[in-house]
Parts: structure tokens; sequence; C-alpha cells
């Protein structure tokens, strides 16, 4: 058999994907939504999550997949290869969706990964290392403002589990009695049950749409990620007196909204000191009080995104941006109050292998494909951890995401969903 | 007559302030509120502006004076003098409180008044031209966005009776709407019937706490302003594409936020570049669109506060922001979509002559005095477009104003009033 497997091939004609059924669940998905359609909203545990993961282990079942779930809501779904006993080879996304967003993201990672081993199946493969299809819990930080949830916990972290025991929603729900309301009665001690360990999975695949224009741009079918950069995320609060703009005089300012407007272009210089062209920085969130026309700002709020997909280089502009933050301050005789690094990944990169594997699989179907990198962050930067990791990105209209207008087309997605297939295959059978 | 009044004073023992009854009127007109207490809120034309209107007019009732109103509410309360028919002299201030500020401000000019007319009376005083207490409508822009509507009708604002025709509130309300709400049921065309000619006063003098901690940082009781400075107000919107914060690549980002942080700066620049002290640009608002971490802003809405007392030095750093706001667009690739110089009064000065009077009041008086510049406008600034002016400021509680902490002591208060009683004698005897 072993001889046999590894010899296996789809071609462009064998690899048959249920184009009439992926649309239909693509639209079925959608429908489990708090927004009205195009939009979708779908939050971590709210009522149309919890329907959406019913009917997301439903696919599973209909693909004779063994469904389990952990005690925060990642679902496995498992086809048993030959040697069950080695390490799988795993593939998912994520489900949810922020507020007002499209029907793609995360979505055909899912959907995707089922089809895929729906192909499999119709193709006579029988896998030698098991398969399993993840939809991991929350990868958006809409609720918790913790991005990854679930692929940051099942990948071991312990800040993680930590916060989680802190965090509450808008609403001062808790996570725990949020995941109670979704039918998961966990307790504090419960989360590290979660973790798995470094050798669980032989290797992991996500497909996603890029959320960027280059695929769509260069008419290429399939991306090839590399590696995916790492946001570090910033929060920093300036403080002064304030005052009437009439009444106070230029030399008896402390302006804290000019201490903001310095940090915001010090970013922008920073990032660019870097020379490479994969450095980004962006200041995002500016918020002035009291914000009216005739106060000197007495206190800003900035928030600052840098990425890169080199860590260290990444790490050395948070470090200039630091410096900056400090001596911004001491000129303009403002407070630096606050400068909080809110979370700082490490960049991951591909699995060489695995890359190597999704290039050959492209070329067998007759696919163009290009290497790249993922600026977005995945549940993969996470499953890196733990496992040799690669993407599959396909186009998407415009590049646009995160908006109803958040596009690819269901041809576009059965390139990636074939691509997928072969690529499980080839994994599970090494 | 005439001889005996021009050498009419008031001594310090003569000038006999009811301070029992000032404090008592603050405490009764910061009643009307729709801000719970110490707080005041008393928006035009509002219930409790109509209440308060009330008060006042009862109060000049009281004080003997001749009680009436023009077409938009401003409050006459008129002393015949002995000539009648020559120029009178006014003094007064506005009661109209923006949302969740204090007691004192445009109050202590109108209770101030009444009770300066009150110690003339005590002491025997006749004026020869009348005396004439006002109360002005709405300084604050609080409901319509127009600061100053009552002086800057009275002083003959075309431009004003034009807004004024257009305007709405935030509920959609529009002025003639509210007017007749509260007790005016003007139409359009009777709007000029509250312009008043330039010789319609002889000389107008407003008392107001100095809104600024000169005077109590330096322990002197009087502030006599010699000139007020204006505000210009500058509105102003970039516009690029925004994107991902991690997918777009910094060559190839138009960033409206970036745009707006370099115009803030360059405002800060051009003032300091004046060269004088009376020079002052604040940027008080910055708002970016969409306001996320992980989202390039495509939208960044700037406000932009300019003041001197000088109006030509004012309006050379207008034009050197403009020019900056122009360049930096370019440089940036983003649109300047709007640069809107929302209003751009001209300064005044104060009449040597009044700043004289005032200047010999308070000598007499035993108050020291100190001559300095109003950075906040007043009804002052326009009452200045049609009869020679002065305003006497007194200290405030480390110059708090427009929130709930201003304070002024009934002492200094009182002081004010003296200096204030004294001048209009001087000026009625002239
Ligand atoms: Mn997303
Ligand atoms: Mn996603
Ligand atoms: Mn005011
Ligand atoms: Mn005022």
């Amino acid at each position: 058999a072993h001889s046999l497997h590894s010899h296996f091939t789809l071609s462009p004609s064998t690899a048959s994907v249920d184009i009439e059924g992926l649309r239909r669940q693509i639209e079925e998905l959608a429908s489990f939504s708090d927004a009205p359609g195009p939009a979708v909203t779908r939050v971590l545990y709210s009522d149309k999550d919890v329907l959406a993961r019913r009917y997301i282990k439903s696919l599973m079942v209909q693909a004779g997949l063994l469904v389990r779930e952990d005690a925060i809501g990642n679902i496995y779904g498992r086809w048993d290869g030959s040697e069950a006993d080695l390490p799988p080879v795993a593939s998912g996304s994520h489900i949810d969706a922020i507020p007002y967003s499209g029907k793609y993201d995360g979505v055909i990672g899912v959907l995707g990964a089922i089809e895929a081993i729906n192909v499999l199946k119709r193709s006579g493969f029988q896998p030698k290392r098991s398969l399993e299809v993840i939809m991991f819990t929350s990868e958006e930080p809409t609720r918790f403002g913790i991005s990854c949830i679930g692929s940051r916990l099942l990948a071991g972290s312990e800040e993680l589990a930590d916060a989680l025991k802190q965090v509450v929603d808008g609403q001062n729900i808790s996570f725990f009695e949020a995941a109670r309301s979704a039918g998961y009665p966990i307790h504090q001690e419960d989360l590290s049950s979660v973790f798995l360990k470094k050798e669980s999975y032989h290797s992991f695949v996500e497909l996603h749409i890029e959320q960027g224009p280059i695929l769509e741009e260069e008419g290429i079918p399939i991306g090839i990620v590399t590696a995916i950069a790492a946001p570090a995320s910033i929060s920093v609060d300036f403080e002064g007196n304030g005052g009437h703009a009439g009444a106070v005089l230029m030399p008896a300012r402390n302006d804290a909204g000019l201490a903001a407007a310095e940090l915001a272009l010090a970013v922008e210089k920073h990032v660019l000191e870097s020379g490479c062209i994969d450095t980004v920085g962006t200041v995002g969130v500016i918020e002035l009080h009291p914000g009216a026309i005739n106060s000197i700002p007495s206190k800003a709020h900035i928030e600052i995104d840098t990425r890169d997909i080199d860590e260290q280089r990444r790490n050395a502009v948070i470090n200039k941006i630091r410096l900056s933050a400090i001596r911004i301050a001491e000129n303009r005789g403002v407070t630096l109050s606050k400068f909080k690094i809110v979370n700082q990944d490490p960049p991951a990169l591909s699995s060489s292998s695995i890359t190597a594997t999704m290039q050959d699989a492209a070329r067998q179907l007759n696919l163009h494909s290009k290497p790249m990198i993922s600026r977005a962050y995945h549940d993969s930067l996470f499953m890196a951890r733990i496992s040799p990791m690669g993407m599959i990105f396909i186009p998407c209209y415009k590049g646009y995401s995160h908006k109803p207008e958040e596009f690819a087309s269901v041809e576009e997605i059965t390139n990636g969903v074939k691509v997928l297939a072969l690529t499980l295959a080839k994994l599970s059978l090494e």
C-alpha cells in the first residue's frame, strides 16, 4: 500500500471539487450572521457562532470525519490513516468574522479543507498519516481583544491562559461565562487541557484568501506563503496640562496632541530606516482629549502597529519608537504615562519542505504559483510553534478583506482546494 | 448738577456691594441648569435659558431699570440719565453656559453690572448719560455652532443674519423655531431690527473672570484689558486610500493620518515663526477614519484655532498653514479635500480713554491693577465694532473656565463690581 500511495497524484481531471456544494456552503455559513447580508458579523460564542459551529460539525460528519471539540471549542474532524499512530497532517482556519466583514476570510480555509477531504475520498485516496480538519476558535480579536485564541492556546500559550482568566468583553461578560453560554462549561484549570505537544502534528497547511491585491493583479491563481509577518501592537498615552487655546501662551504649553503627532511621524521614520520593504508601521489611532477646537489637548492616545517577517528587525523598530516617545515627552514637557507593548508575537517561517510540496502540487495541477509573504497574520502563525507549517493563498477581489465587498470566485477557491487536497495527500504519505 | 457729578467718587467705604445678595444670585442662576450642580449647562433658548432670562429681568426690575428685549432676546435694562438723549454707557455679558461648565463665565458680567447699578444708586449717584445693562443672547457657540450671536447681530453683522437663516441645531431645529419656542416669534426679515448704529453707545465695559491664571498667580485683583485676541478657526480634511496595516507596503501608502500629524506640527512651527508672544495656534481636534489599529487612516480631520491681537500677523500664519497643507498633501499623495476658514474675526483694541478711566477707578478704590490682553474672546469683541470698549478682569481659581471647577470668590467679584461701578459713573459724566 505504501509504495502505491507515494505515487498518488490528482490530475486536473481527477480532482473533482463539488463547486455547487461549495458555493451553497459559503452562502449557508454567511447566513449565520448578526449583520444583514452581504455583510457578515459572527462573534465568538454568540448565538450565530454556535449555529455556525453546528453547521461545520455537520459538514465534517457528512465527510465521514470523526469530530471532537476541545474545552474552548476548537473543532477537530479526523480521517484515520493506515498508520494512525503517526502524527497526523492537519489543515484548517477560522469562521468568526469581525463586525460588517465578508464571507471568505477564514471560511474558505475551513470549508476548503473539508472539501479537500471529500476530493481525496472521491479520488479513492487512502491516507497513511491521518488527516485532520481544524476549525479554530476566535481568530479575530473582536470580543475579548485577543486574536487567535484557539490556535494560540492550542500551541501552549501560558500567557494566553493567564489572560483569559482576566478578560471581560464590552458587556463585562468573562471569557468563561461566554464559553458556558455557548455550551463549553470550562473552568480556569481546564485551559491547559487545550495545549498540544510539539510532536502532535506532522504538518499544518492553511488555505486562505490573500487579503492583498498581488495575485489578482498578476493573474496568478496560487500563492505559496514562505513567511508570516507578525504584528507588534503598542499603546501610548501622553499627558499634559491642556488649557484654553487662547489663554495659554506657546512657551507655557505642553501639548499632548503635538507629542502624538511627532511620535506618529517618528514611527514612519524608524520603519523607513530599516531599509527593508518588509518592515511596515502604522498609526491607525490618534485620540485627543478633550477634543475641542479651543482646547489644548491634555491627553493623547495613540496605537501603533508594526510588522516584519524578521523579528529582530521589527523589535529594533519598536525600540527606536520607545526611545523617540521618551525623547518627545522630555522635549515637550509632557508625561509619557503609558508605553505598552500590547503584543509582540514572533513572525513565522513556512517549512521549506511543505513549501516545496505545495509548489509540486500546484505544478502537477497546471496552476501557476508564486512564493509570497503573508503580511496579515493567521492561525498558522501559532500552529508554526508546534508544527511545520505552510499556507496556500488564492486571489481575492481588489485585495479587499474585512468588508462586505470581500470576494473570491468559486473557480479561484476550487483551485485552492485542489492544491490543498494534493498537498495533504502528499504529506500524508511522508 | 453737572459740576457736582464730575467730582463723583466711590471710596472703598462708600462703595457698598451686597455681598450676600450677589452670592445668592450666583447660586440661584446656577440652579437653572440641565446638568447637576456644581456643573452648569444652559443652552440658548432651552427651558432653563428661558427661566434664567426671566430671573435676570426680575433683577433688573428690582434695580429700578427699564427692561426691553430685542427680537432675538438681547435684554436691556436702562437707568435714564439726566441727559437721556446722549448716547448711554453700557455694560453686560452673557449667561449661557456650555455643557458641564461653571457658574461664573459671563454670569458675573451680568449680575455684576446690575449690582454696580445698585451700588451707584445706594451711593446717591445720578447719571448724566443713561446707564444700560445688557444681557447678550448666546455668547457660546453650543447650539448653532456660532459664537456671540447677540453681540454680533447687534453690531450689524449681515453675514450672521444670513447664517441664521440657514442653521439648524443637532436636532435639526432651525434658529427661528428655537427662538419661537423660547418666546421670541421672529421672522427672517426681523433680524436687521437687532442691528444698532455706530453712535448708539458712548462706551461699553464688560466685567469678566480672567479665564487664565495670571491675576491669581501675581496676586493682582484687577486686570485692565487693552486688547482682545480674536480666533480664526480652520477645518481641514485629508483623504488617502487607507488599507490593511500589514498588507500595504510603505512606498504604496498615502496615509491621511500622517498628513494630519505633519500639519499639526506645521501649525506650531508657523505660530512660533511669528516671533511674537501674542501669536498662538492650537490643533485641538484630530480624528482618524476608520480609527483601527490595523488600518491605515484613509481620512483625517483636523481643526485649528489660531489667535493674535494683530490681525495681519494672524492672517499671515493662516496663509502659511494653507501653503503647508497643500505641500504636505502633494508630498504624501493625499487629497486636501477641505481647507475651510470657518471664521476669521478681527481682533479688537480697547479704547485708551476707557482704559485710563478703569485704571483711575481701580486706583481710587485702592485696588492694584494690571494691563493685560484677553486671549479668550467675549461679546466685547463685537461691541467694539460699534462703540469704544473696555473690559475688567478679575482673578479666577487656577485660571479654570468651562468646567465645574471654575470659581471666583465673592470678594474678588466685589472688587470687580466696585471698579465697574466707578468706571460707569465716570463715563456717564463724560
Ligand atoms: Mn480576519
Ligand atoms: Mn483570516
Ligand atoms: Mn465661555
Ligand atoms: Mn464668557
